[in-house]
């Protein structure tokens, strides 16, 4: 019987060194018939195991590695100990190769007798639905999508195939989800926008009416949330990647295959473009606008729409404590010390021309 | 059969712009007969919506609206092309006219087969109790209130009357909870607060024995959690709106219409004064005192307590990375820079005097 | 019947301060045979209460208490009005005390009726399995441990003696969990690391085969996510204790007894060592080594690895709106400025000959 709860895959297939570089279009440097059937890091690898080496950062590892074969780019070549899998993305490779011989499990289709669903729903024959889970009249699950355990779905939801809500997902009403989908616990899709109007000293509640639309191939990190639109719909275009704790406020639009890293946000109403790459913990205030291909480094703060691509920054590193609050007391006088340096400046235009008088002096 | 999950708002009214007028004190400039039955934005909007104009953000779309009426100030007006519904505070209008034209779905009473309910918990009649909810001993849940999918509710917890946990909520024993609260997907309220003392390079953990109040018409959104008192308790008064992922610690006592944007946060025991507005991302230390009527922007760092209402600030913008990077580096030399310019300042002293001298001397 | 939900302690003994005193290594001054049976704020306290003094912001509040004992330290002795229990380290001994008087309810063992238990599962007699719990195939529940409503267990996970997941908690499979952890609502444990390698503008999923180890005595707070590793384990060592909505990315590594406030995180396959106190906010880029015995004041952002124990700081304090917009404007410009100063410097120098020249002329 299959597991009703995900996680790490068990098994692994054997295959030779040859047939991988074929499949995944990589140059074999070593013997064909190596038998492999795992992955592993390059300190951690044994003779079963193939390795990759994509960033720098593990270089020194590759002199004692004990694996199989490393993919690897050409320039490391010749310091391969052992076999090489030479390949112009190596990590692309490393992903797809693992992936070949770590495959996921097969969902095995089956609804558990534990789960509540509405009588007009419909589940696909080939889906699989967990044990609590709850899904709301009018809704569908695709051919192959895995609705795991605890997971709750509203009224008017779309479940595209094979997309996977491991454990404890959240979809309220009028949310639709793309195909190849995959949702980690705890994500909250469809939850309402944060809007108020204010009046009097209080605040009046503004109907969150729009839903959310989520692309093909999205995924979504653990605890992620994501707003219902005010009026019109949140969209997660195709191939967009979450990482957890991220916040995407109503109305916000995140472009196809854009990526955000751990606890960042988009505030109302932000249109982020596609191919942009958001590190952890950036977040943008609403009604911007960012082109494609912007990467936002860690922890930067976006006031300002983006209309050129290229990398914006926008974070202090943290520094040893006493110097960093010497500088920081700098920095509540930061405009007092311009002032002060445009005042000395003006001093020394007059000086300049003292210097000159007393060189002429000087000179005289 | 009601929902088990809430959502969007199906159901809409049809309602003459007469009667919206007079309902929500408005002046009509239009026919008071037609008839309209749903909101829509101002690009969005056909015949049968009314839309509104509350953001200058949006008001190049207000010539172009094919709405049925456009909610509005007296100064745009003359502006619109269509009906104008005028208001003194058009957003606050707009949200009771939303919510009457798409009100939310009645609560229909049941508890649902599913539910683990314990036998000295008491479940008003008009209440509806979802899928797999679970709630402890000596628990109450009001009149019309409505425990959704999921939500695992302690023992001697209080829910009052109308409030709604939408889905899978945690609220832990102890926790009082007032009327008309909306409490969003993954919230968990009453966990234990972050309290531990060092003694020798371990942690004793220091029982939290509070609890957590909640007031009335309070609001908290996706994933936010708030702590338990130390000893006493935690506290949200009457009107508070917390936004998605917000962490409130423990003994934080967060005062009346306050709002708190998403992955905001105040360590414990800081007590924050009313009608307060904390941008997303703010973060207050611990054991501060905010007074009424403060706004903290967008990832601001609290670190004293603010007896003054006002406006504070503190985030640097994101800039182009190399720019950002150039500066981020003379940040960690600001204090030195400082006193150079002390130290040019005090050269310049002399400078001036010698610059007396020599004029004097070209006087002469 | 127990109670499948957990919250704040219901019972409390009574004990005189005599027994205290002894019991926590702790010099009474006072009555022996007084007798308490709870813990108060200094404030809060009446005859039948113990309280204490740790934190100087609350000593003005010495003097009016109306506890019947407080746990300060010598220096305070002569300031309390009531009797003293003096101890070198009061937080901890209050610690102690208030476990003691206000003991967590006894796990009663039992398996609720609606949960969903692999037949290949393993759960101990002493434990307890709430409502709607599912835990999947060739899982381990240790002895007296606690698995909360709601909860869901992946495959292959183990759970060692006395542990306690509150409610709605999610471990994915191959997640190992020692014994005496306490871990809250909403939390992840074993989500997929964030990893994804570029492709031709599309993303490739690098598929998370690592697990997570969670050490013994380690505290988990609310909607915190902790992901798996990529090949290898992520690693929480013993005694660690992470605040609500923190976020452990994959291969990272927590060193024992190390503490994490609310909000804070470490990207991926950073190390972290022991005994290190991050304050909330504070985040960690990836790939770096932070040494034993660092702290890292609130809202940090940590880019590179440190290697020498001590304090680090990383954020500016909120400032009046104004002050703070001036000031961040001229942070834009900061490389300038210090290009001027540079200028003035320079001119200094030819200034300071010119100042010696004039010097001399007068002298002459």
């Amino acid at each position: 019987m299959g597991n009703d709860v995900p996680g790490p895959r068990e098994l692994s297939r054997s295959v030779t060194l040859g047939e991988l570089a074929a499949r995944f279009g990589c140059e074999l440097d070593g013997a064909t018939d190596t038998v492999v059937k795992r992955v592993a890091t390059l300190s951690g690898a044994d003779a079963d195991a193939v390795s990759f080496l994509a960033n720098p950062h593990f270089r020194s590892q590759l002199a004692d590695t004990r694996a199989a074969a490393v993919i690897l780019e050409e320039q490391h070549r010749a310091d391969c100990p052992v076999a090489s899998l030479v390949s112009t993305n190596p990590y692309a490779a490393y992903a797809r190769i693992a992936a070949f011989l770590h495959p996921p499990c097969d969902i095995e289709p089956a609804v558990h007798a534990t789960a509540t669903i509405a009588a007009d729903a419909i589940v696909a024959e080939s889906a699989r639905v967990g044990p609590n889970v709850v899904i709301g009249p009018a809704s569908v699950v695709g051919d192959r999508a895995m609705i795991g355990a605890g997971s709750v779905i509203g009224a008017n939801v779309s479940i595209a195939a094979d997309s996977r809500l491991l454990a404890r997902v959240t979809v309220l009403d009028g949310v639709t989800v793309g195909a190849r989908c995959l949702i980690h616990p705890g994500v909250v899709i469809g939850s309402d926008g944060f809007g108020f109007a204010e009046d009097e000293d209080a605040w009046v509640k503004v109907p969150q009416l729009g839903g959310v639309t989520i692309g093909d191939d999205v995924e979504i990190g653990a605890n992620t949330t994501i707003d219902r639109g005010t009026i019109e719909n949140t969209v997660i275009e195709d191939g967009v990647k979450l990482d957890n704790l991220v916040q995407i406020a109503h109305n916000v639009r995140v472009g196809a295959h854009t990526v955000m890293a751990a606890m960042s946000g988009a505030a109302g109403s932000t249109k982020i473009g596609r191919r942009c790459k958001v590190g952890g913990g950036v977040v943008m205030i609403n009604h911007l606008e960012i082109c494609d291909d912007v990467m936002f480094t860690f922890r930067s703060v976006v006031t300002k729409s983006v209309r050129t691509p290229g990398v914006y920054g926008g974070s202090l590193p943290a520094d040893e404590a006493q110097r960093w609050r010497r500088n920081a007391a700098r920095f509540r006088q930061l405009d007092a010390l311009a002032e002060r340096v445009r005042a000395i400046e003006k001093i020394g235009r007059h000086t300049e021309s003292i210097k000159k008088t007393t060189q002429d002096q000087n000179n005289d």
